[in-house]
């Protein structure tokens, strides 16, 4: 099966107001005060329902700005390389982005979320619900991540964002 | 950007002890006895490095069986319909598979996972790490799925598995 190829589509948009990638935080986590919404595209709104229950989501979309890949790189997170596999940064052999992110609420096919770190007109490909008892795991070791500490984290996790909070 | 398309490309397999789909547990969580492997394409076994250290990760693979897009379905832990993105079955309009397992160690670009849901030979699409910070969250909704007991989770949970344990 090497070399297979599998066409995705983009079945809709996400709007944020990250419009620059040097000034987006690396991860949900870090992006408590940033607001956007999903459109997704009408022909698959059926597909919403219950969906609304659900605290949290996962969003799946194209890094569409990647432009090459890399097998070892050094994160934003670490002094030192490490493989692309161990990283959750967008130069990947496939550009699969994954962001969990806080639902608000849903009206018709436009879903209001909180916690986003992506950048705005970004492909959306998929969303999946987080379920406690698949998602939520305890005993976890995080390898490299482990050592970085959370303060270190919450500072350099930032990246060049400037928080939104008090914007209208 | 609506029917933009993107085109995803193998880059390894997964094998499984689960030949057959109907005999698959729902999700890792009830796949606790189960162990694999994903053979990564050579060419990229460098992006591993320093994976190992990590005791979950999600893998993300390509539904290479499923022929149909259902946007509205019954779930196996319901009774009721839910749109597609309010659950994690196949039939979605991109075919993206996501499990979070347990990975066990790794020899050159073969990874040893326990908790495996995923039909045998099924290809394979990206590898990220599961990070304690980013992907363990509390207060969380989970809609529908809140009101599935973990009995009733755990017995139809399994659909026709049969337990492989102590099976050399």
């Amino acid at each position: 099966m090497e070399g297979n190829k599998f066409v995705f589509q983009s079945i809709g948009i996400i709007h944020s107001p990250h419009k620059e990638i040097s000034k987006i935080p690396i991860q949900p986590v870090f992006c408590n005060d940033v607001e956007g919404t999903v459109r997704l595209n009408n022909e698959y709104a059926e597909g919403l329902k219950d969906l609304a229950g659900f605290s949290h989501i996962y969003l799946f979309y194209y890094f569409d700005h990647s432009q090459k890949t890399c097998l070892r790189l050094k994160p934003y997170l670490s002094d030192h390389e490490h493989g692309i596999f161990a990283t959750r940064a967008p130069h990947r052999p496939n550009k699969l982005g994954m962001s969990l992110v806080r639902l608000d609420r849903i009206e018709n096919n436009i879903l209001y979320i909180r916690d986003l770190d992506i950048l705005d007109d970004t492909p959306l490909l998929d969303i999946k619900p987080y379920i406690q008892r698949f998602d939520s795991r305890e005993n976890v070791k995080s390898g490299w991540q482990d050592i970085v500490s959370d303060d270190v984290a919450s500072v350099r996790g930032l990246r060049d964002f400037k928080s939104q909070k008090g914007r209208s």
